[in-house]
């Protein structure tokens, strides 16, 4: 343990694979004799029945029912939107965070609704036998569509519930999960931003890790608290280090079959580039704040969105760039095409799916900068003059050839609204936009390069920049008025610099768009006859890619190799205070800076109490505010995030170093009483 | 900043290099236009005289006065030995730590010497001159010699102090160093090893720290505590973010100076054999251990040995690894060979150097693995066996053509008493031992090498060593007495098969060694070639390798990127229980857990004290219990480790990672008076 990443690299690349805890697995189908042969002990159908019907789905989240008065629980972050609803001018309870101290002040969420699964049927059987005999695979997906759409209407009138259809494995099984639909949902608790996303953005990933990442929200239904069939018990003897912990929740999205070929143009190619991208938007965005605090204000948000892309592609790539995790993914692949290969049937389907897959993506990878830079241009005057060629284009064609954004009167009206309409802050930005794309167009591409001769045409990108805004005037509201008001096929003809790059530009584009659609479509055909062949070699004995549907991991409390040592299980709320103290409240904007209830109160809390753990459960997006559950089925603790390494976890599960991350439920029953002196919630949730 | 180490690599690599904190300087040569460039402030004369006449060397360590009545501070990792020696059966002052109430517990320390440098002289022209004129290399290099040995002796006769040479800059410069020796020094208070360690071998070179890592002795001189002409006073005000630090102490040694290609070597292949090397080793002495309690006592040392040198190691080619760093130490090499090859005279001298170096790297790397494996066998049996070999090869010789330590019977009496001597421990783990070597010999050389033709014959590992240690008596006692009291050429016709072995690899080695050691001189003469001309280009606007002589470097405390995150500037004791309680006690043998002490006295701590923090000061191995002076020339912290990133230092200083860790001197004040009751000792260190 006890290593570096190199020293891990070569080390364990010998040692004997851990039986990793993997899998985001249907609560039908759950490895129980692995969990049992490794820990002892597994669920049982009641307690399986227990923890599904306690978890509760948020839009882009999960949740879970943690009293029997339909008290919901949640991470700050899942409810961070909503708590943004209500408030207002005057109560900015993000900031300053949300305790209802009685019922009546619980705040109804306009627009927030939740889900619980209450059945889930597998209808693969009943769709299958839709197909007419005989029928070509249109004419089969077309009569699978149809009998699946009529059974879920069917369902829906007669259970009253919100029934869904759900494809997993690619297409290799299709369910559909009906659910009870919670419209009245009012906040009840959140702590402050401050403490919840304590380190703010610069935290996000890491560990150790000291965030207060819950809220509290109440189902109700006829204007009563909600009862809940289920709701998780709040134990208070908490989790321990090797402890055994299942997460219940909703993972977003997994590309775990994706092909070699594919994570490695993502490792070489792709994520590089994105990279290098979102650095350069990032150095120009921080040249625009460094204009004033005004410039500084209108781009933070945009430069957090790009600190927090970039370091979840950078952890992605470096998990790509793992040598003994990218053994295994290997080792799987090959293990799968000699199965294909063993099997006649499966050989014709499947058996050059692989090589087509690698084949679209080195064509993929040829033209990635092209794509990538043509398809992402940072520039007002670029973009605008482009969305006014393609309309004059459009408008020439007779109606009916038209694209259908350009056919209807109505549709029209709105199009030519946002064209005539120039974005005050991209306009504002646009010196610093423009020359920052154009810088990226000469380091990624060949000064010779057809794009790049349109683009520079040999100049340096400050002197094209220059050149470009210094002709145009087509961030000028009144020429933009002008041409969206005026005959269409002017704009074909106008002599501004920019609609004259257009002119030149769309035809490119048109282009390598069809090209990488085309390259796409092959790649996608491919990856279904590699996930149908997959899912007729292991059937059910492997999970399904995530589908935001109810999943379950087990793992277990245990620590990772990191910076050199071991990576502490647990932290506690001296850990929060040590941090606050270590960086004081100015630096790095306050990133550690605690709210001022939390300085007061310090004194307090009992300051070793567990308050964030790690865990080996395999979660990934979606999965945020997933109850933590331990054997009996109560709830130890609440899923806020992934460490660093996790990055890499859409592709596969590294069980050396892939850590969940959580809230103990320790934690928040302290903090609740000692910070916020809501003893009636600790009651609530204690049962005492 | 919050970047990943990949993302670190791909966006520093463009950004502008920031003006590191870089250096180990010598006294007579700080940079202080760059000092004062960067922080507005540099030291006087008046400062580097306080400071250096502050500082103590200890064997392989450093200190610093820091009190009138001559106590020094310095690491309790630093002080461990001496600790040791004045602990007994009944006081185990390492584990329990001690505290001298009163000057009268103070415990002299035999065998401990401390040093500090009172004087400097550079002598390179006195010595220079002494080369009379028209001598060669060789006579010129006996004269300076004579010349140099001649200063010392007169010196150390005219002033009483210890006088010693000193080379820097590989020879550009000569200088006699004049140090007052202090002989009798005695232990004053050292904590427990379980608070100075705490993490133990786990938290070694990692980051955040939580370690007492300090010791007090007393200089006396004449029964009496010694009055040192300076001493650091202990300020109250302790250091923030972003202040000045200095450290004052005795770097050991760097390699700044090798070529690329002998980092390149080292990085591809040197440290990557040795790591895999290790990896064996440690798998061995697991297995040896996994047999039995009394069986991990005993290797217990040599394991936490293993792991230590591995954790360096892998650091250090972390470190050659990084692309960013080694594109600068390529950049560097570049303008020197540019400079050298535009000067006729250094042309002539140096031009061909780096390719001679390159050249002979080459060959060593072809050798490596074989060197290195034979170089470090762990076999009693096949070092006994060629041990006795050697002698019997030697003694056939007449006396005057031997090995200088088989000549004279004081010497041979002693080397036969070591032959003979069979070494219990190892003898116990032979069978390990024995085939863990030979699994190494099977996993790195070819199977038609001709030494793994001798030591495997195409067997297994398993098989040959059973073979072996079946067949040969070579651990016999008895037998070991007999041959080395008998005729020495009986030896070589014995037919034990570990002496038939030997007899074959012995030539083998031979040539080996002689080859390897053709291939150093070329390397060492070029070096020094390429020293001379580096000094001959840049002087002392440089500054000299490490030499354990007393430097300065000059820094801030500073974050880094760590682990998707910031690191945190400092750490308190906050975060030093929050540790202990996030592990328990028992975790990982005990390596968090407190000592009782500690456990009771928490709530007598001021818990946010600064406890530990990390500047950019350039330090390495010998450095460790310098004291950290700020621009008052107050004491603000003790050095006592770098990052694991800091390893590649020996390499190049990497101002973007590398960090000195050090404790804070509030935290040791907030101890000796909470946690050790020395209200005495910390009135004699605040002065109050």
């Amino acid at each position: 343990m006890r290593l570096t990443a190199l020293a891990a690299s070569l080390v364990l690349a010998a040692a004997p694979l851990l039986r990793a805890d993997e899998g985001m697995w249907t609560f039908d189908n759950l490895p129980t004799k692995k969990i049992q042969a490794k820990y002892g002990w597994a669920p049982d159908q009641a307690w399986l029945d227990h923890v599904r019907l306690s978890a509760v789905r948020f839009p882009g989240g999960s949740g879970s029912f943690v009293s029997k008065d339909g008290l919901v629980l949640t991470n700050h972050h899942v409810g961070h939107h909503w708590t943004q609803v209500v408030s207002d001018a005057q109560h900015d309870y993000v900031k300053n965070g949300f305790v209802a101290m009685t019922r009546d002040q619980e705040l109804k969420v306009p627009g927030l609704a939740l889900y619980t699964l209450l059945e889930m049927e597998n209808v693969t059987e009943a769709i299958e036998k839709a197909v007419p005999a005989g029928a070509d695979e249109q004419a089969a997906a077309k009569a699978k569509g149809e009998a699946l759409a009529a059974l879920v209407k069917d369902q829906t009138a007669k259970t009253g519930l919100d029934c869904q259809p759900v494809t997993l494995y690619q297409g290799g099984q299709t369910w559909i999960y009906r659910y009870k639909k919670h419209t009245d949902v009012r906040l009840v608790m959140s702590p402050e931003y401050g403490v919840a996303a304590f380190g703010k953005d610069w935290d996000n990933f890491s560990w150790p890790r000291h965030d207060l990442d819950f809220s509290l929200f109440r189902v109700y239904e006829n204007g009563k608290p909600y009862a809940p069939a289920h709701h998780l018990a709040w134990t208070g003897k908490g989790v321990a280090y090797g402890d055994l912990t299942f997460t219940v929740g909703h993972p977003g999205r997994t590309s775990r079959l994706e092909t070699l070929a594919q994570m490695e143009a993502k490792r070489d190619v792709t994520n590089p580039l994105a990279l290098r991208g979102l650095d350069r938007m990032r150095g120009s965005l921080r040249a625009f704040a460094a204009q004033g605090g005004e410039q500084a204000r209108v781009v933070s948000d945009q430069l957090m969105g790009v600190e927090n892309a970039y370091k979840v592609v950078a952890g992605e790539t470096e998990g790509l760039r793992d040598k003994v995790a990218m053994a295994k993914v290997a080792e799987a692949e090959k293990e799968l095409r000699a199965k294909v290969e063993a099997d006649p049937k499966l050989k014709a389907s499947a058996g050059q799916s692989w090589a087509k897959v690698e084949e679209a993506v080195a064509q993929q990878k040829a033209g990635a900068a092209e794509a990538t830079l043509l398809g992402a241009m940072r520039s007002e005057t670029l973009g605008g003059a482009l969305g006014l060629h393609r309309y004059a284009v459009e408008m020439a064609k007779p109606a009916d050839q038209r694209a259908p954004q350009y056919r209807d009167e109505k549709s029209l009206a709105g199009l030519k609204a946002r064209l005539a309409r120039i974005d005050p802050a991209a306009a504002g930005q646009e010196a610093f936009a423009l020359q920052g794309f154009l810088a990226t167009v000469q380091q990624e591409l060949a000064a010779t390069h057809p794009a790049a001769q349109l683009l520079l045409g040999g100049k340096s990108p400050e002197a094209s920049a220059k050149a470009l805004l210094a002709g145009s005037k087509i961030n000028d509201p009144a020429l933009r008025k002008a041409l969206v008001e005026g005959e269409p096929k002017a704009i074909l003809e106008h002599p501004d610099p920019a609609l004259a790059l257009a002119r030149q530009l769309a035809p490119r584009l048109d282009e390598l768009q069809k090209k990488q659609q085309a390259l796409q479509s092959v790649i996608s055909e491919h990856l279904t006859r590699i996930a149908k062949a997959r899912f007729a070699v292991y059937g059910t004995s492997t999970y399904p890619d995530a589908t935001f549907t109810l999943r379950l991991s087990y793992g277990a409390v245990e620590t990772y190799p990191l910076s050199g040592t071991l990576a502490q299980p647990f932290t506690t709320f001296a850990g929060l205070y040590d941090r606050a103290a270590a960086w004081g409240p100015k630096a790095e904007e306050g990133s550690w800076e605690l709210p001022a209830r939390w300085v007061e109160r310090r004194d307090k809390l009992n300051l070793f109490t567990p308050y964030n753990f790690i865990s080996t459960n395999d979660i990934i997006g979606g999965n945020s505010g997933s109850p933590v559950v331990d054997k009996r089925g109560e709830l130890v603790g609440l899923a806020f995030d992934g460490n660093i390494e996790s990055n890499a976890g859409r592709y596969y599960f590294d069980a050396r170093v892939n850590r969940c991350l959580s809230v103990d439920a320790r934690g928040i029953v302290e903090a609740l009483d000692k910070v916020f002196d809501a003893k009636h919630l600790v009651a609530e949730l204690t049962g005492k």
